[in-house]
């Protein structure tokens, strides 16, 4: 008997997943005991929240019982869009306004509801490979097509010119991501203001608007005193989604939010389609959430304790003899695979106890993301199996 | 310019909507300042929530914080899940288990994702006249038909004849709400379960499951003792979505759940579609929000202040003459309009100071929905406006 049941949800849902998996077997294994299980699979910051997150959770309880936990307006309490839009001026210059700004459960929420929002079925999404997974799901959510970008070698950059050779009339929109997961690499402002100009162009050429979608989580989590360009500062056309989870390491409690800058073309319309969308997919940020976000928005990401989990690591790695790319961003060590086929190397280093995410998820072979977002032991701790693991392979064989 | 956006995310963001026309009416009105404005527009709990929530949100703020605040999986905490299946096994029997749960930012979160997971483009959702208007966007989103049938009059029970001439081949879902937003209507359990037998033979003649989905947010809102038959009990393909929003008075903390039974045909396939369809609309449970269902699962709904408030608006508006449904469940007031614009009349009342919700909404005409879930002093305080509104007609003119 038909089921009726939605074979891209059940793909989503029951399908392969080496985030996922791996995050499932460490799971697994913890609860059974097991000792020296060094766990990379997933980007769950392992950095306490700062004290400000759960000093405004005990002023959030003193609020009457019916403000602190009834409705709020499903774009977000107006103080706290106040706040954010503020603090974004500030930083960035421009006329952030709270009238700009949408609250949503995580990035993802912002993500999913800005991709809902300004697409039509059959329309394509441009992303750059190595890509974050979840923005295939979220693409093909909408009966869109993912269309994935090699960006340029080594650097990890975008490839302006491959972006430009993808572009077709159903292109709707590139998603990029700086300090990028998986890679760390922080995009150029240049190179930005490159890829702007030919979205420019292109959507004159095409007389369409070719949305330009920053997903920025990790734009806190920046090293050595790094400049992370303002990608809204280089095409009007740009939608912003961000996430608290990083910054405040609150990733569980579900805090993010879309900025619509007042240069995107049919701003209100775009506002109100998100709005839309956000109903549709109840991406709505909880009151108390709300209230955290209001007194943290400029509580600064814990760069030392990052720092250092970066030393750990890419250094270790790197004097083993693995090539690591060094992350100018984010919490993530894309490492090049002892062998090429980057699920065998994945299911060998987990017998040594190392838990890796393939790189076929992200849209290429031969590659490990490690989520260095973990406890310092389980980064000093882990080198001897990494040693063991490349000696069982003597090395890189390819 | 071709600006992409979503013509049904627009209409859903911008369109009209009886509901929040009125809340931001209303809003706008007491910011302000102005006095004498009577809001029964939107269903947010004016009643403090148990004290049971406020602790387990201290309790939790005791936990490491990498614990409190990081990701849960996705379906959420195990031992959150158990606590739901037991307090469910005590109350209803069967055999429910934290298997069959995903938890799930509010009942729209669990309803959105259902539809998601178990429609194809094209099929159509059978909806029972008045229904929550939010249903039939939900059924939209996913390109799926809304298919309003009358519920039978006076009683608002499902019309079983009505709903069975409704299906086609391309049935694949009814939606029930008992006890029922709009109309305080408890489903009657014989009903009940001549809608099951038939949606089993209608099933089995047309070779496909028609699922039946139960909206359950107002479930422990039941008065003068009455029993609320056990949807799930009725038919074994029911899958049941519930909110903690009105039993514990947190609709802004976005907390509720899907239950699928183990008789759900293919169950552990829908658990995953509603998991896959869970990550692409993002409708995840906060982490600290499920410490806080984990320990109020039990909660009793503050009966007593919804008995008061039910009494102070039912029989004021009855006693001055208007025909008014007396509610045996949720909290909201269904009343014949004094003309048969329903606009109209909502616009009239608006004079006085009344802000109602147009039925229109809801999928009929001639009706007015009042949210009594306010301060017992509006309910009070609003009895001569309805007064001078009913002088202002005359009485019914139809």
């Amino acid at each position: 008997m038909a089921d009726g049941i939605d074979a891209l949800c059940y793909e989503f849902g029951a399908g392969k997943s080496a985030i996922r998996e791996q995050f499932e077997r460490a799971t697994k294994l913890k609860e059974s005991g097991a000792e020296n299980i060094y766990d990379f699979s997933i980007g769950n910051p392992y950095v306490d929240a700062p004290p400000e997150v759960n000093e405004s959770i005990v002023h959030a309880l003193e609020l009457p019982s019916v403000d602190l936990h009834g409705y709020t307006a499903n774009r977000g309490l107006t103080y706290v869009r106040e706040a954010i839009a503020t603090d974004l001026r500030q930083r960035f210059g421009g006329n952030y306004s709270a009238d700009d700004l949408v609250l949503t459960a995580g990035a993802s929420g912002a993500l999913t509801s800005t991709i809902c929002a300004l697409t039509s079925p059959g329309e394509e999404v441009i992303v750059l490979t190595p890509y974050y997974p979840e923005y295939r799901m979220f693409i093909q959510a909408w009966h869109c097509k993912c269309i994935p970008v090699a960006t340029q070698p080594t650097t990890f950059q975008p490839d302006v010119d491959a972006i430009e050779r993808a572009i077709t009339p159903c292109t709707r929109m590139v998603i990029v991501n700086s300090p990028n997961n998986p890679t760390g690499a922080i995009y150029d402002e240049q190179i930005l203001r490159d890829l702007g100009a030919m979205l420019r162009r292109k959507s004159a050429e095409l007389d369409k608007t070719i949305y330009l979608l920053s997903d920025e989580p990790y734009r806190e989590i920046v090293y050595d005193g790094r400049s992370n360009p303002w990608v809204a500062g280089t095409y009007s056309d740009t939608i912003v989604c961000y996430s608290y989870s990083k910054s405040l390491s609150i990733a569980g409690e579900r805090a993010g939010y879309v900025l619509v800058p007042r240069s995107v073309i049919n701003h209100d319309r775009v506002i109100d389609a998100i709005l839309g969308a956000q109903r549709v997919v109840n991406t709505i940020m909880p009151s108390i959430i709300q209230r955290v976000v209001g007194e943290c928005v400029g509580a600064p990401a814990p760069m030392d304790a990052y720092t250092r989990k970066r030393g750990l690591i890419y250094e270790g790695l790197a004097r083993i003899g693995y090539e690591v790319v060094h992350p100018d961003g984010a919490f993530y060590l894309w490492m090049r695979a002892l062998e090429p086929d980057e699920d065998a190397f994945s299911d060998r280093a987990f017998e040594h106890g190392l838990l890796l995410v393939a790189s076929n998820d992200f849209g290429i072979g031969g590659y490990e993301r490690l989520s260095y977002c973990v406890a310092d032991e389980t980064l000093a701790g882990c080198l001897p199996a990494f040693q063991e693991l490349w000696d069982d392979y003597g090395g890189y064989t390819w």
